[in-house]
């Protein structure tokens, strides 16, 4: 089954960390993999890396927009990497997850750094018993179509809007 | 803070077990009510129950809607045991938590089993220094006008709507 979670409300990387943590308490194996978010940077991180039968892999850790230094060029190049390691595991480890999340690949595709085209071919090689969860907002028509579980994080309320700004322990 | 996950999409339960984890993962001591939720039932509660500082509890755990031999009224009793317990630990310990995730909770408003002004005079009387996490669909307007934060997880696609009965590992 392919899952998104999309929309421009809070909620998609926590119900993807949530949904990983039920999938473990079934005794799955899960493979995360995170773009756009630096190792050290999010609490659930410190969490996650000790559980069992989570694989928990890291790419393109600085987003441009947010490090200037890092060039779209270098992380296209470190996106293209994940999508690449992805269908590695699909391919040479067939139904050895039961799991993948793959965390802000839709942001990847929405700003051009990884091909739509290549990530569908890529989810069609996917074993039927393998789930995969992709989240970021912005989730193209065809991803769309081409999934099983879609839902969108709408945003009602937001400090951020009032100017607030993050807040460890809930948004990192 | 005060967080609404409401809608009527998947993610409202496994946004709120990923904000717990990521506020563990800040050292944060967090307290979780779930409503409606048989302890053994749901995939998350076995890696949970392991997890340090996190305080778990479970109040009405068979809805009369599942379980046509539980009466509305035993269940009132339970939810209303479960909102007194949420106001005994804010009085008693107050900021002793730095979130308190109240599951399910819109869900036992909603229904009548609690009274929405009880919640909402309990949750006026939550240091600032403890966030509450509530979920359940069809939040009502003044708790919304309460919150702080509001995440609507509106249902684009999902396979139940095609007859597909829910999955362990993925829904439950």
């Amino acid at each position: 089954m392919i899952i998104v979670n999309t929309g421009n409300g809070k909620g998609k990387t926590t119900a993807a960390i949530g949904q990983i943590i039920r999938s473990l308490g079934r005794g799955w194996k899960v493979c995360l993999v995170q773009l756009f978010k630096g190792k050290e940077f999010y609490g659930e991180q410190h969490i996650l890396r000790k559980l069992k039968n989570l694989d928990f892999y890291s790419f393109a850790p600085k987003h441009p927009f947010c490090f200037p230094e890092v060039s779209k060029k270098k992380a296209s190049e470190q996106c293209r990497a994940a999508l690449a390691f992805f269908r590695t595991i699909t391919e040479e480890k067939p139904g050895h997850y039961q799991l993948i999340v793959l965390e802000e690949f839709i942001i990847a595709i929405r700003e051009g750094y990884i091909a739509l085209d290549e990530l569908l071919k890529t989810l069609d090689a996917v074993p039927d018993n393998t789930h995969v969860l992709l989240t970021g907002r912005g989730a193209p028509r065809e991803l769309i179509r081409k999934a099983d579980l879609v839902t969108e994080m709408k945003e009602i309320k937001h400090p951020f809007s009032k100017g607030q700004r993050a807040q460890k322990g809930i948004e990192f």
